[in-house]
């Protein structure tokens, strides 16, 4: 049996064969398009469910898309939007939410572990408000949970953060295209990991733990979910046989797969931080709280483990971290016998030659 | 068993059997992400041989976002798209050429079933250059195949169209969401009905023709591809997981899927036009030449077929036709006794009460 | 002393010598920037006394600026503007309030004399909602006064139209390029014409009528205003000296300035348009109700006018209007002796060599 | 007589009596628009002899119109802009550059006295490169000279970015709102600062320095302007009255008006530099090159000059350096005694009370 090498993303995987089943499933005859059918319905009654709250959900293909287009819905051209220096939207969209929002600013803030503070807010809407009309206007926060850094905002920075955010009159969006493991790692309901914690709008990700192509935007406050319908077809994100993008979501949460999967994935990178950490000479460059390590090694190690045919990327080392890191990122799809494998093969280069 | 009732539009329809199976194949273990992968690599060498060319393409989701894509590609944000006035773009698209442009405008213009005419490019580049700086600049020439009124333009009209928009500068889009059934009717190849006759760029359509979510753009002049794939990542539509974008594609070539399902909606819609002309009082609103046929009929059996369950849509006439107009659309998934079973209502409720 | 042979626009005029005396009462010693000196002050104060409302008021430097600016403030990107296809902002501004929306669009209603209907207006909007999310959201009426045709609207036209606009939730903005030449021919005040008439956003133009560069977006319904400042900055339309730009406009409306140009220029075209009808063969195209004449000429006197160095522009007839027409426009800077100048050449040429 | 007791910006400033003089000048009879005038036409040949080089060149009215314009033209909507972290274009123009781009980004990069380096523009067009189509795509360099800091590059700094600039492909845009002052710095020809150095396109400012509103955006790369006058009309930036746009940039470079200015402002810069630092606990935050300086002093200094009723801004202080700063900024309407006004107040709260 070959073991699984690939620790380079979590969209590396192939989806789950439920959702696949899922897919067969809806395959039948004609069904009403853009929306109008049985499994969009089932899929807001779902989530009405899961979150303990009237919401409006959109299913998207893409996290860009969900991004782009909930942070559209919020912010005019000319607005900004606080975030982290080391965001997705920030670094990895090729600019999509300036597209989307028809060219507002993102203003990254640096912060160890991937995370903003209360006061990184306060403080960039004070700066805004003394520049008057020559500084773009902050109109939202956008957190990713779990973070780039594979951390997690507890609920009581969430809940101070959001409290701030509110208290300028900006809605607070999350970037959780992790929000699987985030949920895992905090052992709360998905309800108290959102909108009890003052979160708005939560791009719920799908595609990296185990949907094909699937992620769903969620209107906590509805009011804010006016533009999307428009935005999204004008974005040509609305599929015409919307079933199929329906079908996916409907069965990720069925029975819990999503929370299964991202138990999983938490457990083996959990796994692989606490074991490789042992060797001597690495140094963790942020705790393991989600589906993601990094962690800096001896130099020997990593190129074994590249020359073994190990495949993850080295990253950029946070401020006043020494040595080269590298990011691991662990999967629903992964096994417990590939963490090993890779744990083995790190062992035997830290011994030497 | 149950006849199909919904004739009102081809994306109503499900997956094929093929397409499914082609998502079943592709769900095995890590494959790489964003295209680099076997499938998009095959998708690209079945459309270099289809098409006798070697073309870039790229698949995406829907054909909004294939069109809109290709327009950006060639139109800056203060040109213009020569179209006609009832182009999808113009009309059913919330604005995605506007959005995808920065704010490019389409000029409609009117003609006969649906189709633009050589002197139409040749009079509206002429008065805008006489416009000066004052008018939008024109760009490009988007041309739809089959049209909306469900005729095709011939080889050699298509020629004379692209020759003037050549002559001007201008390359020419074929919005080719029934792309199938024009390739149907014309008795053609791929490559006679696109860059032999002038296409630049094809937005060729999969879904409402098979596909669950897949459409590709296909450039013949590859030098306008220069910004596709950056333009592609920001506006969300680059799946991560592209094997199953792509293995949608490979099988709806494999083995003719996509000219086989095309002749049998043609027939159908044939059937369709030619028996319905047949009801006194009943007249087509354009010839039939692809898989929508567009007539006017007594209002008794229009009533009546909607009374019986028969979905289409009733449509806006055309200058000069008297009567009320209704749209019929046939696909791969309908069937003949189908076709037969709205015929016989239809005849049905002509001869009255 | 020379004649004055250009009638080909009113945008060929010098600034009024009392604008250019305000400017250099206004070159003194520092003054705060951006808009917080007197001169704009004192605008605001004349605007609020003119209009008989406390009104919100932006200067700008051009009508392309204020019509865009105005508009972008009430249409969403995913939004349309109903507006004559005429008009200004639809032909002639290189695509302007696409830009500034982000990519709305503008769906220009075809009609006789430059106008629409109130039932246009209901027309339009409810066959939008019928469409659902692939149609643009109708957003905004605009109006232009005077037309782009020399008509005027009449107080129970606009109150029609206004009506209809508000009962479909649109707010209406009116493109007032000639705005003092249209309150001149209804002899009515500032603020019949405009919010009494359910105006709410007012492009009030100056510069075709006095000034240097100045046109002043003034909001009846001071709630649409809200992005106005931030939209203005971000254009690179708020200038840092707004003293020169604010004092144009102060001497503008000083004495009835604006109101005593107009006068004039309607009273010369009114000539021209009277004379111009006897000459045999000649015939409006529209009547003339401000500074503008379209008339349609033997083709004899419109070449030797041409010869003799007037110049005007050739004009697109006016459906069912048979011949050449010319559009001939007036100004301040006009005299009665340029008016006969003109009329007296006109009737040689009328004569036959 | 009053003393001035403004150093809070140099737009404060009236125009100057020559341009004013100019605009008298310039008001006489029909003129045609849009820039077919011979004040236009005077303006291009006198910047071809100042720059020693056939260039294109178009009036604006604003410094943020001129850089969003001029970056528009080379930045497509995902490319990036290299810059400096405090630049004008990110910090203070509302998203402008965002807005005409439609959505680029602005990389902001930190440096001593507001200056970038050329090992910083190879680094970020690698590290973009390493992204793939994730990241945004650099497409220009732009400088400020002189910059935001009061500082001005060297002729041999200049060289050198423009050098990596290039060979990474990408051309160089220089913000000059104060270019004038920095010229005078350098002693060196305006062909020298300019496009000896390698900048494709500048911004020249004269707004700041004398002019009402005006700015020239001066293409050295004449290829790079292909799209400027589209882009102009389409932002409502393009004068109908062209002539007193115009006029102003003749003034304002006929008889060297603006070196003579900026001499000026640069030797009252100077001075009060010099004399400031003198006061025990006074650091200047950077070197006095150009007509601003930034100092930190004690703050009972600070507080009396404020209580005096002298205007300037506190500043942020820039990294390592301790103690409040303020900015005092000089210009051609600011006399000696002005100066020196301000030096006696400084120096009698510097003795206490």
């Amino acid at each position: 049996m070959t073991l699984r090498k690939n620790f380079g993303s979590d969209n590396v995987t192939p989806m789950a064969p439920q959702i696949l089943a899922a897919l067969a499933a809806a395959s039948h005859g004609p069904v009403h398009s853009y929306g109008d059918d049985e499994y969009t319905r089932q899929l807001g009654e779902q989530l009405n469910r899961l979150f303990e709250h009237d919401v409006l959900a959109y299913p998207v293909t893409t996290g860009t898309a969900a991004n782009a287009l909930a942070l559209a819905c919020v912010t005019p051209p000319f607005g900004a939007v606080l975030c982290h220096e080391t965001a997705h939207i920030v670094t990895d969209e090729c600019g999509a939410p300036e597209f989307y929002t028809a060219g507002a600013k993102l203003l990254g803030i640096p912060g160890a572990g991937g995370k903003i503070t209360a006061s990184d807010v306060t403080e960039r809407v004070a700066f805004a408000a003394s520049m008057g009309v020559h500084h773009v206007v902050p109109a939202a926060v956008s957190l990713t949970q779990a973070t780039e850094w594979g951390t997690v905002y507890g609920l009581d920075e969430l809940r101070t953060i959001t409290t701030a955010a509110h208290a300028a009159g900006l809605p607070v969006h999350m970037d959780g295209a992790r929000f699987a493991n985030a949920v895992v790692h905090l052992n709360a309901s998905p309800a108290d990991c959102t909108w009890r914690s003052g979160i708005d709008i939560l791009s719920f990700g799908a595609t990296k733990n185990g949907a094909m192509a699937a992620e769903v935007v969620v209107f906590f406050d509805t009011r804010l979910a006016r533009e999307f319908e428009s935005r999204r077809k004008r974005a040509g994100h609305l599929w015409s046989k919307m079933r199929y993008l329906s079908a996916q979501l409907v069965a990720y949460l069925e029975g819990d797969l999503w929370l299964r999967h991202a138990r999983h994935a938490n457990a083996l990178a959990l796994t692989l931080s606490r074991e490789l950490a042992r060797i001597p000479g690495a140094r963790l460059a942020a705790p393991t709280q989600a589906n993601e390590v990094f962690i800096s090694l001896p130099l020997p190690v990593i190129e074994g483990l590249e020359r073994d045919g190990f495949e993850f990327y080295r990253w950029p080392a946070p401020p006043g971290h020494d040595g080269v890191v590298i990011r691991l990122v662990t999967s629903f799809d992964l096994k417990d016998e590939d963490v090993q494998g890779l744990l083995a093969a790190a062992r035997l280069h830290a011994e030497g030659p």
